[in-house]
Protein backbone atom coordinates (compact mmCIF):
# COMPACT_ATOMS: atom_id res chain seq x y z
CA UNK A 1 0.00 0.00 0.00
CA UNK A 2 2.39 2.75 1.14
CA UNK A 3 5.00 1.28 -0.11
CA UNK A 4 6.48 5.05 -1.87
CA UNK A 5 6.64 7.81 -0.16
CA UNK A 6 5.34 11.05 -1.56
CA UNK A 7 8.70 11.89 -1.78
CA UNK A 8 9.58 9.25 -4.04
CA UNK A 9 6.24 9.36 -5.82
CA UNK A 10 6.49 12.87 -7.05
CA UNK A 11 9.79 14.30 -6.37
CA UNK A 12 12.17 11.29 -6.82
CA UNK A 13 15.42 13.08 -8.09
CA UNK A 14 14.44 16.16 -5.60
CA UNK A 15 17.69 16.55 -3.63
CA UNK A 16 16.46 18.67 -1.05
CA UNK A 17 18.45 18.14 2.47
CA UNK A 18 15.28 17.31 4.34
CA UNK A 19 13.01 15.22 2.10
CA UNK A 20 14.68 14.67 -1.37
CA UNK A 21 15.67 11.26 -2.43
CA UNK A 22 18.23 11.73 -3.89
CA UNK A 23 20.23 13.77 -1.88
CA UNK A 24 22.51 11.06 0.29
CA UNK A 25 23.87 13.76 2.28
CA UNK A 26 20.27 14.66 3.24
CA UNK A 27 17.83 13.61 5.89
CA UNK A 28 15.65 11.84 3.68
CA UNK A 29 12.64 11.95 4.85
CA UNK A 30 9.82 10.03 3.65
CA UNK A 31 6.14 11.09 4.23
CA UNK A 32 2.77 8.31 4.03
CA UNK A 33 -0.64 9.28 3.95
CA UNK A 34 -2.52 7.51 6.52
CA UNK A 35 -6.55 8.71 6.70
CA UNK A 36 -6.38 12.65 7.16
CA UNK A 37 -2.93 12.43 8.60
CA UNK A 38 0.84 12.46 7.10
CA UNK A 39 3.28 10.44 9.24
CA UNK A 40 6.82 9.63 8.71
CA UNK A 41 9.42 7.66 11.14
CA UNK A 42 12.65 9.36 10.26
CA UNK A 43 16.06 7.65 12.60
CA UNK A 44 18.46 10.41 13.50
CA UNK A 45 22.46 9.73 12.45
CA UNK A 46 24.87 10.90 15.40
CA UNK A 47 26.32 13.54 13.31
CA UNK A 48 22.37 15.24 13.99
CA UNK A 49 22.83 15.35 17.70
CA UNK A 50 22.65 18.40 19.92
CA UNK A 51 24.86 17.31 22.50
CA UNK A 52 25.36 13.48 22.79
CA UNK A 53 22.82 11.49 23.03
CA UNK A 54 20.29 13.92 21.86
CA UNK A 55 18.84 15.35 18.75
CA UNK A 56 19.42 18.83 17.39
CA UNK A 57 16.66 21.33 17.40
CA UNK A 58 17.66 22.23 14.10
CA UNK A 59 17.28 19.15 12.24
CA UNK A 60 14.02 18.44 14.39
CA UNK A 61 12.44 21.95 12.91
CA UNK A 62 13.95 20.90 9.26
CA UNK A 63 12.15 17.17 9.43
CA UNK A 64 8.81 19.17 10.73
CA UNK A 65 8.81 21.87 7.87
CA UNK A 66 9.37 19.22 5.32
CA UNK A 67 6.47 17.22 6.66
CA UNK A 68 4.49 20.10 7.07
CA UNK A 69 5.06 21.25 3.76
CA UNK A 70 4.35 17.63 2.08
CA UNK A 71 1.39 17.98 3.81
CA UNK A 72 -0.10 21.17 2.65
CA UNK A 73 0.97 19.94 -1.11
CA UNK A 74 -0.97 16.38 -0.38
CA UNK A 75 -3.78 18.39 0.94
CA UNK A 76 -4.07 21.16 -1.83
CA UNK A 77 -3.45 18.51 -4.94
CA UNK A 78 -6.73 16.58 -3.83
CA UNK A 79 -8.81 19.53 -2.53
CA UNK A 80 -8.22 21.00 -5.92
CA UNK A 81 -8.42 17.51 -7.81
CA UNK A 82 -4.71 17.51 -9.65
CA UNK A 83 -2.98 14.80 -10.89
CA UNK A 84 0.85 16.20 -9.22
CA UNK A 85 0.97 18.40 -5.85
CA UNK A 86 1.90 21.97 -6.77
CA UNK A 87 4.88 23.68 -5.88
CA UNK A 88 4.72 24.63 -2.14
CA UNK A 89 7.20 26.45 -0.26
CA UNK A 90 7.29 27.40 3.74
CA UNK A 91 6.41 31.03 4.61
CA UNK A 92 6.97 30.52 7.98
CA UNK A 93 7.06 27.72 10.87
CA UNK A 94 7.21 28.21 14.21
CA UNK A 95 9.43 24.83 16.94
CA UNK A 96 8.07 24.54 20.02
CA UNK A 97 10.80 21.92 21.99
CA UNK A 98 8.67 20.19 24.64
CA UNK A 99 11.71 18.20 26.47
CA UNK A 100 15.04 16.77 24.79
CA UNK A 101 14.82 14.29 21.70
CA UNK A 102 16.83 10.96 22.17
CA UNK A 103 19.31 10.66 19.26
CA UNK A 104 19.33 6.51 19.96
CA UNK A 105 15.62 6.08 19.09
CA UNK A 106 13.43 6.81 15.84
CA UNK A 107 10.98 9.79 15.84
CA UNK A 108 7.53 9.47 14.77
CA UNK A 109 5.79 13.17 12.94
CA UNK A 110 2.42 13.77 12.47
CA UNK A 111 0.79 16.52 10.84
CA UNK A 112 -2.33 17.71 10.20
CA UNK A 113 -4.23 20.73 7.73
CA UNK A 114 -5.48 22.95 10.24
CA UNK A 115 -6.96 26.05 7.81
CA UNK A 116 -6.57 26.48 3.77
CA UNK A 117 -6.77 29.50 1.40
CA UNK A 118 -6.80 29.19 -2.31
CA UNK A 119 -2.65 29.19 -2.52
CA UNK A 120 -1.93 28.00 1.01
CA UNK A 121 -2.52 25.94 3.89
CA UNK A 122 -1.47 25.86 7.78
CA UNK A 123 -0.05 22.64 9.35
CA UNK A 124 0.38 21.37 12.52
CA UNK A 125 2.66 18.65 13.20
CA UNK A 126 4.16 17.06 15.97
CA UNK A 127 7.09 14.74 16.62
CA UNK A 128 7.47 12.17 19.10
CA UNK A 129 9.88 10.03 20.48
CA UNK A 130 9.91 6.73 23.01
CA UNK A 131 6.52 7.36 23.47
CA UNK A 132 6.04 11.11 24.42
CA UNK A 133 5.88 13.95 22.61
CA UNK A 134 9.05 16.71 21.87
CA UNK A 135 8.30 19.14 19.25
CA UNK A 136 5.65 21.00 18.25
CA UNK A 137 5.48 23.14 14.75
CA UNK A 138 2.88 25.23 13.10
CA UNK A 139 3.43 26.32 9.53
CA UNK A 140 1.99 28.55 6.45
CA UNK A 141 3.17 26.96 3.04
CA UNK A 142 1.95 28.55 0.02
CA UNK A 143 2.07 27.66 -3.67
CA UNK A 144 4.10 29.13 -5.68
CA UNK A 145 3.34 30.35 -9.59
CA UNK A 146 5.27 30.07 -12.84
CA UNK A 147 8.05 32.49 -12.17
CA UNK A 148 9.01 31.76 -8.71
CA UNK A 149 12.62 30.66 -8.40
CA UNK A 150 11.18 27.36 -6.74
CA UNK A 151 8.55 27.06 -9.51
CA UNK A 152 8.48 23.05 -10.80
CA UNK A 153 12.33 22.99 -9.65
CA UNK A 154 11.58 19.73 -7.25
CA UNK A 155 9.38 17.52 -8.86
CA UNK A 156 10.53 14.93 -11.57
CA UNK A 157 10.10 16.73 -14.69
CA UNK B 1 40.51 40.76 17.39
CA UNK B 2 37.65 37.88 16.93
CA UNK B 3 39.92 35.01 15.60
CA UNK B 4 38.43 32.39 17.80
CA UNK B 5 34.52 32.03 17.78
CA UNK B 6 32.17 31.47 20.78
CA UNK B 7 32.17 28.29 19.53
CA UNK B 8 36.01 27.72 19.72
CA UNK B 9 35.92 29.79 22.99
CA UNK B 10 33.65 27.80 24.66
CA UNK B 11 33.13 24.47 23.45
CA UNK B 12 35.30 23.21 21.29
CA UNK B 13 34.89 19.72 21.64
CA UNK B 14 30.74 20.43 20.83
CA UNK B 15 29.73 18.11 17.73
CA UNK B 16 26.37 20.37 17.38
CA UNK B 17 25.12 19.99 14.32
CA UNK B 18 24.28 23.40 14.07
CA UNK B 19 27.48 24.79 15.48
CA UNK B 20 29.93 22.20 16.75
CA UNK B 21 33.48 22.96 16.12
CA UNK B 22 34.27 18.80 16.41
CA UNK B 23 31.49 17.62 13.69
CA UNK B 24 32.83 17.12 10.45
CA UNK B 25 29.41 16.41 9.01
CA UNK B 26 27.42 19.77 10.59
CA UNK B 27 27.53 23.12 9.74
CA UNK B 28 30.29 24.34 11.92
CA UNK B 29 28.62 28.10 12.35
CA UNK B 30 30.84 30.66 13.73
CA UNK B 31 29.75 33.40 16.09
CA UNK B 32 31.16 36.35 17.06
CA UNK B 33 30.37 39.51 18.80
CA UNK B 34 30.17 42.17 17.26
CA UNK B 35 29.35 45.16 20.13
CA UNK B 36 24.93 44.49 20.94
CA UNK B 37 24.74 41.87 18.51
CA UNK B 38 26.07 38.73 17.42
CA UNK B 39 27.71 37.82 13.77
CA UNK B 40 28.20 34.96 11.56
CA UNK B 41 28.74 34.33 8.30
CA UNK B 42 28.35 30.85 6.41
CA UNK B 43 28.69 29.47 3.01
CA UNK B 44 26.26 26.94 2.15
CA UNK B 45 27.19 23.71 0.50
CA UNK B 46 25.33 22.02 -2.84
CA UNK B 47 23.83 19.16 -0.02
CA UNK B 48 21.94 22.13 2.07
CA UNK B 49 20.22 22.71 -0.99
CA UNK B 50 15.78 22.98 -0.87
CA UNK B 51 15.88 22.77 -4.64
CA UNK B 52 18.94 23.83 -7.11
CA UNK B 53 20.41 27.28 -6.45
CA UNK B 54 18.34 27.61 -3.28
CA UNK B 55 19.35 27.27 0.37
CA UNK B 56 17.01 24.53 2.55
CA UNK B 57 14.31 26.41 5.12
CA UNK B 58 15.53 24.13 7.68
CA UNK B 59 18.89 24.50 7.47
CA UNK B 60 18.53 28.48 7.61
CA UNK B 61 15.92 27.50 10.75
CA UNK B 62 18.90 25.13 12.11
CA UNK B 63 21.80 28.55 11.55
CA UNK B 64 19.00 30.97 13.33
CA UNK B 65 18.46 28.34 16.38
CA UNK B 66 21.64 27.78 16.81
CA UNK B 67 22.92 31.57 16.63
CA UNK B 68 20.42 32.78 18.20
CA UNK B 69 21.10 30.10 21.43
CA UNK B 70 24.61 31.68 21.76
CA UNK B 71 23.55 34.89 21.70
CA UNK B 72 21.56 34.48 24.55
CA UNK B 73 24.30 32.02 26.46
CA UNK B 74 27.10 35.56 25.46
CA UNK B 75 24.37 37.74 27.37
CA UNK B 76 23.27 35.69 30.46
CA UNK B 77 27.15 35.41 30.99
CA UNK B 78 27.88 38.55 30.62
CA UNK B 79 24.89 39.93 32.31
CA UNK B 80 25.39 37.42 35.44
CA UNK B 81 29.21 38.01 35.31
CA UNK B 82 30.26 34.36 34.73
CA UNK B 83 33.56 33.23 33.03
CA UNK B 84 31.29 30.32 31.11
CA UNK B 85 28.61 30.67 29.23
CA UNK B 86 25.59 28.91 31.57
CA UNK B 87 24.44 25.42 29.03
CA UNK B 88 21.18 26.75 26.98
CA UNK B 89 18.59 25.39 25.69
CA UNK B 90 16.15 26.28 23.02
CA UNK B 91 12.58 26.75 23.54
CA UNK B 92 11.18 28.03 20.96
CA UNK B 93 12.04 29.54 17.54
CA UNK B 94 9.71 30.96 14.98
CA UNK B 95 10.91 31.38 11.67
CA UNK B 96 10.07 33.60 8.57
CA UNK B 97 11.34 32.99 5.54
CA UNK B 98 10.85 36.65 3.41
CA UNK B 99 12.08 35.40 -0.17
CA UNK B 100 14.04 32.58 -1.63
CA UNK B 101 17.99 32.32 -0.14
CA UNK B 102 20.66 31.85 -2.84
CA UNK B 103 22.89 28.35 -2.23
CA UNK B 104 25.75 29.97 -4.13
CA UNK B 105 26.27 32.87 -1.27
CA UNK B 106 27.57 33.28 1.67
CA UNK B 107 24.55 33.95 4.49
CA UNK B 108 25.49 36.42 6.92
CA UNK B 109 23.42 36.22 10.19
CA UNK B 110 22.58 38.99 12.99
CA UNK B 111 21.07 38.06 16.39
CA UNK B 112 20.31 40.54 19.15
CA UNK B 113 18.72 40.17 22.54
CA UNK B 114 14.93 40.98 22.90
CA UNK B 115 14.61 40.87 26.98
CA UNK B 116 15.76 38.81 29.29
CA UNK B 117 14.41 36.89 32.91
CA UNK B 118 16.60 34.86 35.30
CA UNK B 119 17.19 31.92 33.55
CA UNK B 120 15.95 32.75 30.06
CA UNK B 121 16.74 35.26 26.90
CA UNK B 122 14.54 36.20 23.72
CA UNK B 123 16.40 36.39 20.67
CA UNK B 124 16.05 38.02 17.68
CA UNK B 125 17.63 36.94 14.41
CA UNK B 126 17.85 37.93 11.18
CA UNK B 127 19.89 35.71 8.07
CA UNK B 128 20.50 37.96 4.74
CA UNK B 129 22.37 37.04 1.66
CA UNK B 130 23.63 39.32 -1.27
CA UNK B 131 22.80 42.47 0.35
CA UNK B 132 18.84 41.17 1.22
CA UNK B 133 17.06 39.68 4.40
CA UNK B 134 16.15 36.18 3.50
CA UNK B 135 14.87 35.00 7.02
CA UNK B 136 13.94 36.57 10.02
CA UNK B 137 13.86 34.29 13.79
CA UNK B 138 12.31 34.73 17.09
CA UNK B 139 13.89 32.34 19.89
CA UNK B 140 13.80 31.39 23.78
CA UNK B 141 16.99 29.95 24.76
CA UNK B 142 16.59 28.94 28.54
CA UNK B 143 19.51 28.14 30.90
CA UNK B 144 19.29 24.61 32.11
CA UNK B 145 19.98 23.18 35.89
CA UNK B 146 22.58 20.27 36.95
CA UNK B 147 20.29 17.31 36.20
CA UNK B 148 19.02 18.40 33.03
CA UNK B 149 20.43 16.73 30.06
CA UNK B 150 22.17 19.03 28.27
CA UNK B 151 23.70 20.59 31.22
CA UNK B 152 27.43 20.99 30.39
CA UNK B 153 27.16 18.53 27.67
CA UNK B 154 28.53 21.06 25.37
CA UNK B 155 31.37 22.87 27.06
CA UNK B 156 34.26 21.63 27.11
CA UNK B 157 34.59 20.14 30.72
Amino acid sequence: MNESSLQERFAPLSRCFGCGPANAAGLRLRSFVQGDALVATWRPADHHQAFPGMLNGGIIGTLLDCHGNWAAAWHLMNRDGLAQPLCTVTADYAVKLLRPTPLGEPVELVARIVSSAADRAVVEAELSAAGKPRATCRGTFVAVRPGHPAYHQWQPA
